[in-house]
């Protein structure tokens, strides 16, 4: 098991549709916001501040699955517990769940890759660095 | 196999975050707005037309799944291929998959349910309305 | 002089675009949430609480003007101070100041006008009502 | 007078609020957007490809203004005339008039100026650059 973190989210009323529920991209927006916070809660240094390997870019998403169990509206208080599932090799499941009070509001599991930029401006997945690693564990 | 709707996006410098490339919440807002541009080519009315079953409000995600396979960035012009790739009896499958040219940048599955809002205000998915069905078929 | 608040707003790796400042729009989308919670930490019940006038729906935009400062990116922690500057007949100017530390990042006035939809959907401006002037000041 | 450039904009419903109208931000976002497609299409390079002056990094936004007519909704298709009011020495006015059909939907004049990035990484105008300017005139 690795650290787990927590980020609050309120919601807006300009995130909800015209339905009245939060727009769902949102949940990824904020989710994608919980896996910055995660590494930095964990004193990882910002991307742009790791130079080995280099041409160190950060963890681009490879797939992200999200299950919406009940919907959230305006002005509610959400919190994004985040946690990395597993590291494998070249990448990283990390997971993020939504909740409200006791309610699962939704589940996300992204697979990142930590990747460099090539001479060329090619995207390249690396193994997960040992010292983000350890930060987090 | 049901009909396939193509819509097209150009991206802004204003989706790209600091990588360059695009921020990836925008991909599922591309696919939110391809999944309503599919029933309209379809022509479905519009949700807040439908008066059967009553109280309908459209057809909220219940799970998506996205698996990236190429960064896109700005002044791409991307196209969005969506059709529906299984129907349940209470939800369905619309698939989506993102070129650029040749190239499939990623590919989601979104898992909708039709759904109505009882008295309550409470959201409750119903069978896929058959009016909805042959449409798309 | 009215009440003042101050929203607090932690910017994002996604608010940032190529240039690695935030997104403009992403201040007017701040803005307007600095603008929903002036008026619920005021005690102003949310717009589809208040039934006089009838078909209230909130306080929708007339005009918005932005002076930028100094440029924002991730992760800055931003606050959001905002007050009414001026209550006019049937539109008020609200002021949201945004700040890092003792650094002015923008300056925001927008110019609002409490609305009814009327039977045919039309928007249509109304005085400001007294109660909200009072609980605002 | 300078060239005009038209942008289309479909309007989605996730560009909608709970008020069913579009959320105001979304206005801002379609002009920047203008604002980089009116360069591309009077043959400006990208802002990247830009040599001289040293560390161009384009035109960040430093007033914007925008006055609000009537509210747009989807599936609503829009357009944005977009022309440059007025040169200066080192800021210039560019105009984004939003209609829907013979609609005016809102106008918006973006004070914008070009700048480069110095060694310490800030921003700093630069006058407005002689290539440029002869292309959109």
């Amino acid at each position: 098991m690795t650290k787990t973190t927590v980020l609050t989210v309120q919601v807006q009323f300009g995130d909800c549709d015209p339905a009245g529920i939060v727009f769902f991209p949102n949940f990824a927006r904020w989710m994608d916001a919980a896996s910055h916070h995660y590494f930095r809660e964990c004193g990882v240094p910002s991307w742009s501040q790791i130079d080995e390997p280099a041409g160190f870019v950060g963890a681009p998403l490879v797939e992200t699955r999200i299950h919406f169990f009940k919907p959230a509206t305006y002005p509610d208080v959400l919190q994004v517990h985040t946690d990395v599932e597993i590291w494998r090799a070249k990448v990283f499941i990390q997971r993020h769940r939504v909740v409200r009070g006791a309610t699962l509001v939704c589940e996300g599991h992204e697979t990142r890759a930590f990747c460099t930029r090539d001479a060329k401006g090619h995207l390249k997945a690396v193994p997960v660095p040992e010292m983000i690693r350890a930060l987090c564990n």
